[in-house]
């Protein structure tokens, strides 16, 4: 079973109708750089054919001058995906460019479909192959299948069978489509610029391009954009939506609106939450840096305590790194964060962060403190325990790695070794969003997930290989 | 209309119960290096699952130790290809590889599918998708629509509905799988390793790899290595094969014995086929070096004119040359010979050559011979006049970039400036084969191609865009 | 007149008697990476011989595992070095490696000489050759020079004849020797890890390692590590210091301590006494990040004015970033920064920067934060006005280059386009470093540079070619 | 001692006076890439000052369009290398380029100075430092400290202190001086391209230019091109010159004269007189390709026996190869060479080679011959034993390594297993080259070296550490 594969996290910027779609799809890509960083692609076209780009590593390390130069055209889209190493992530890495009896098209996914690999066992018995471990290739299989008359209609129909979360960009010689999944679980957004229209994952693309920001592609929308101007379509509605919370907490960039609302904001409000609902009798409050920033400043802001740095984080962080042989404690929380000292010693301290996932950084960092004379530790988490993997296009490891998911919240505490752990609840957090909160996916703090997991169900049952 | 890009030379190598299976793979290509320079590609299996490593350049470059050392297990197929530049090459390396419905499957193809546009075509109006522009994908989709119950009978399915020249290695988890066309237009051989079987396009890489050669694989022949042993079924007969002669005049190295035969004894008959055919009243006999050497020893042989050096070859020529802005004489033959003047100077020479494409190069080896004080010189080609170009494998230029589909002799001997030009005929050139030659392939001397060329025929029609 | 390549600023650090002594170095460099990034150089000693690697890029690309595994020895010495591209830069890069009759010696140098050109000259007449255009070279030339017996002699007989500010590390087959200038100008710190001992630039390197902080290499101290321990010696005592108090403001890592004091307690200092001096009438602080935060959270607490986020930062950026060809408002700011609207919109702002240099930068950002929906700017500096440039060590433009060389405040306000700017007076400054303040370098502040400008003075009478 | 590393062999190429300057140097080396393949650099003019570029690696790959723009100026030299790897190697290549008190100054040298470890012993003890291990540098040091007043002078002073071979080329803003040795022992020829002067260690180098040969340097002849045209001064006249017989014999490029002589017509007549003096009953002459090709053809002619192909070498050796664990037999030699069983099979075979250094390849070739049906081995070696290393700058093995050091001419032929062993005699060798034969150096057939091994002496003295 190869469900872990089906897996990441990534970001997507289109441009319709720019003389320099290549470069702002670049620009927007690099606005995008922490939504994935192992492999980067554009795609463009000049109305005569689509010239692709793709390579590892870091969208200013993938592209240069003279590529930029080759990807001619007036349309382009790009992607910034998550993944692991080798050939085989060079084969997932995207856009997708194939040909179909419809001509050349090319597909950016953000997402996951979790019905990936059902589906693709039934193409392959109906005489698919696949070049991919993508689920993203399993939607271009059903739309070069669809018997429907226009590339519209094929997408819709494809999209009538796959499950899961997606947001998703298309490119033909002249026609740009973007769609979104019904559940909306991944942020994608509408911009202008001059005559161009742009779409991007998050509202920091379009800030970047100097561009403005008009709406969010709808859950279930979608946007096609060619000589005939801008049209909507709505393929499919569900009764409760489910926008991933997450990207809220953790995910997106705090500078972002997404989903409608103000990263920055929400990050606040969590903090303040937090401050309400798990006070301490601390000294100073101090995040994680720098996801858990905003939130530390919200906290700090309510119960009055001040904020502080007290840790340094480097930014300088290359893929590998090389260990001594003779281990340094607590190594892999040092080569990314430092302790300060003067600002620390003799302090309790409130420590922001804004999850746990393995437990095993917190314990080294929380270590790290206490030798830089720290003497009371209240941990406080601005979400709720994460007990479930996301299925939904989130990088996550298993469910037994989750700490929480075994273990209490006073185990927890115990392993961490401070004097107080608390986290948010699922409550607060969704109060702190301050929107229609029964419309999140919240499947990771709940183990209630909105949309069917139809793989891993039919893997239960022993239906993949 | 993108014929042009369905157009290869290639060598082949595999590997069966081998503990080294993909190191012997990689020196079975560096001594088919010749067959192509631009990309290579092997994929190994550890009976578990198909591992790849792909990249643009020589063998010696693309793959290193501990590469080697990931693309582990006993069975592992390979493949060198010449081809264009940039992202498109990469993604048309070989060997392909694709799930299906019957798992995952590997194929490297040397030669060139005549009706792989038509067939395209057909498969894309079925839902099919193309992710590289190689006609070799054709036949993976063939296969995996083919509802034939065993691996060996989908390809025999396929294979009936392809036309053209084609050696194929298939590479599955367990089962390493050869196959040559019913003609036999391109070489494929089998030999032994201790209890390993080994698949090369030329037997040059058994002699590198130390495995003793035990015969061809038959046109129309599809081999089969498993746990069982070596199966072996004749799949299409044809009452008049079209083994490419070409590949004895220029394409495979003197060293190996292809079709049953010496290379170098085909060359040296040809030499002194010419000599007696063409003969010339000069003082010594030269080759163009390398390919023309072994012709020219047969020339000068027969002739009893003393054969000499006088034009030296530099091998360090690199992908792209820089040439000065204020330009060179004749600069794109001195990059790669120089003349011997001590040698040549007030001399009638016989310039022995293997054939002539476009005739731009010779003209400049002409002006570089008489720059060293030739006195005459006698142009004499070891095989007939290109008419037309190879729609089998080998990359040719398009008809009217030949200077003899336009050209008399007469002409091309003005041209170039010699005092006499002679080629051999075809006659001659299949007398030396000492062969079955009417079971050869003459098409590029003839314009009489033996397998018929759908694409071209529909083409001329419009049927593609 | 070269005077400009005389100017770089570096990191070094040192190992001492540890089996992993190039791999500690390497980290030691990791955390020293801020201090310089474009070139990194380690030179280890087995005893026998020395060897180097030097590259140009970070450090995590410079050296990987079997590069370090080669720079074998229980020493080693390290730099990295903030310079210009091409191949001259490389030439540049640091350790150097030298053989004389005293034998072969490597040495790495944070500072700058100040009558490194003037000596230059005087060596090349004698005969020198020159194979680098660093400063550094000079030194060597004057140790392998000196008559005197012992090496150390020889430094001290060297450093004797320059000027200007230095911390060296040198390393021999068996010694490790560090050095700082009479004015103690550059930091350099001493560490032991077990038995080992470790010299850094900053303490953040002692931190990564695990090292203990024992003291710092004293001004005008130069101290030798070999089989016999540890022996220390005064060359040269001057009756005031000039340590570089720009160190405390920009330079080095808030999570390290220099000169004796903890950084980010003085840039607390700093942004507390500035809130005391220049209060403003807002409601919100924000910092240009990173190197601004501490000063600005010591603004916001010491003023009592909420602490925010409004400038995000990317952590992206690569060597080169390929802009549109029509130019995108801001592009150089925005590339790097973003403003979060949602916590900006409609407030009255203190922004909290460290230094101006040119304004440029500052300018964009202020325009950012005014498309915001930001109604008032205070800026707030946390350093007097730069109005001459640093001969000491850290690349500074040209003194016509500075913007306050030659506006007012109230004319940078105005280019700035602020409601109000007001720097810390230096008296302010001083007070907050809480250290004998009469012995810093205040010669960017107030064009009274404590050590000789010989080059200079000398250029200006046309002494230099 | 490290008398090792001084020995190397390389290729010069200089230009004066063509605005193309460094693309010329750059299309010499390429043509001179057999003299050295392992590192490559040029240095050029525009005036104003000295611009290089190094690198490891063969010339079409060290160079590329945008450094050779970067190369501006009228005037530049060249130089290719065989030289080891790593840091160190990046560091001794050349040209060298240092800052002296009469300006920047770049040198290139092939050949070896014999006494260059006792220099550089003298120089560090009165202060000099050695940042390569080249003994170039030495060169440069006593230039740098010559008091006399022009650079001319400057360099005869240097040049009356060394000892060894060297052909040489200096380059400064406005001059290139070229020089070769008392002795003779590299070649370097003069030509003209229109205006411009061209030097180059073959005439090679010049036909790829379209330049025309003039004459050669002359042995102590020191040759001065500037604004004032060409000017000639001889320095030093030695009554025996003591020219590099190898060049003719194995170095350089058959199609290049040096010394005034061809290199074909000297192997021709080296393969002639190898067949009179050491005849044999035999069916077919071969070479070893490349470099006994036209020996071979010589013997053939003289002897009357065909000649064939009967060895064929590969020309894709990279740098590293991977072997299999399992070791193949011969493997060293069948990666270069493959037999032609159909031209070899039953026959008697007079093999010819050039010279037998260690005698390992040679004996897995004839092990090859025979497994390919040879019947007999007649080894012929159109040269003399070779009995002792060259120190005058072509790398060889130390002499225990040469097997003719500690063999007889029969254990050779029975470690080889041929039916007969034949070397060219001393007298037919220097005949063959139909010049002042008693002005050729044969040190390394008779251990007889014409010019002083000081820092030999010095060492087995124990002079050096």
């Amino acid at each position: 079973m190869e469900l872990d594969m089906f897996r990441d996290r990534c970001g997507l910027c289109g441009v319709y109708d720019h003389t320099e779609a290549s470069r702002l799809v670049y620009l927007g890509l690099y606005a995008l750089q922490h939504r994935g960083q192992e492999s980067a692609g554009i795609v463009a076209s000049d109305r005569k054919r689509l010239l692709r780009h793709l390579g590892m590593g870091l969208v200013a390390d993938v592209f240069n001058r003279s590529i930029l130069d080759r990807l001619k055209g007036k349309l382009a889209i790009g992607h910034v995906r998550y993944s692991t190493a080798g050939d085989t992530a060079l084969r997932n890495a995207q856009p997708l460019l194939v040909n179909t009896a419809h001509g050349t098209l090319a597909v950016a996914h953000n997402g996951n479909l979790t019905n990936a690999l059902t589906l693709r066992g039934e193409l392959e018995k109906a005489g698919s192959i696949f070049q991919t471990s993508s689920d993203s290739e399993v939607l271009l299989h059903l739309i070069a299948r669809s018997p429907a008359s226009s590339l519209r209609e094929k997408i819709v129909e494809a999209l009538r069978q796959v499950h899961g979360a997606y947001s998703l960009l298309f490119l033909t010689k002249r026609e740009l489509i973007a769609v979104r999944d019904p559940y909306g679980v991944r942020p994608l957004v509408i911009g202008k610029l001059g005559r161009a229209v742009v779409f991007a994952s998050e509202t920091c693309a379009l800030d970047l391009l100097g561009a403005r920001y008009v709406r969010d592609v709808q859950p279930g929308e979608i946007v096609l954009v060619n000589g005939g101007g801008l049209q909507s379509f709505m393929f499919q509605e569900v009764p409760k939506q489910a926008k991933c919370v997450f990207e809220y907490i953790y995910f997106a960039r705090p500078d972002s609106a997404i989903f409608g609302g103000s990263v920055y904001a929400v990050r606040k409000a969590l903090g303040r939450e937090l401050a309400r609902e798990a006070p301490a009798q601390a000294d100073l409050v101090i995040a994680v840096p720098d996801s858990a920033n905003v939130a530390a400043v919200g906290y700090a802001e309510e119960s009055g305590i001040p904020y502080g740095l007290g840790l340094i984080r480097s930014h300088y962080i290359g893929r590998t790194f090389i260990e001594p042989r003779q281990a340094i404690r607590d190594f892999g929380a040092k080569i990314k964060y430092n302790a300060v000292r003067q600002e620390l010693e003799g302090k309790r301290v409130v420590l922001v962060d804004d999850s746990i996932v393995r437990g095993t950084t917190s314990r080294k960092l929380i270590r790290m403190l206490r030798g830089a004379g720290v003497k009371e530790v209240h941990m406080r988490i601005s979400s709720p325990p994460i007990v479930g993997p996301c299925y939904y296009g989130i990088d996550t490891p298993s469910k037994k790695e989750l700490i929480a998911s075994h273990k209490t919240v006073e185990e927890i505490q115990t392993y961490l070794g401070v004097e107080s752990l608390r986290y948010l609840s699922l409550n607060g957090l969704l109060k702190a969003t301050q929107m229609e909160s029964q419309h999140f996916c919240t499947g990771c703090f709940t183990d209630n997930y909105p949309i069917p997991l139809t793989d891993i169900v039919n893997a239960r049952l022993g239906f993949h290989g």
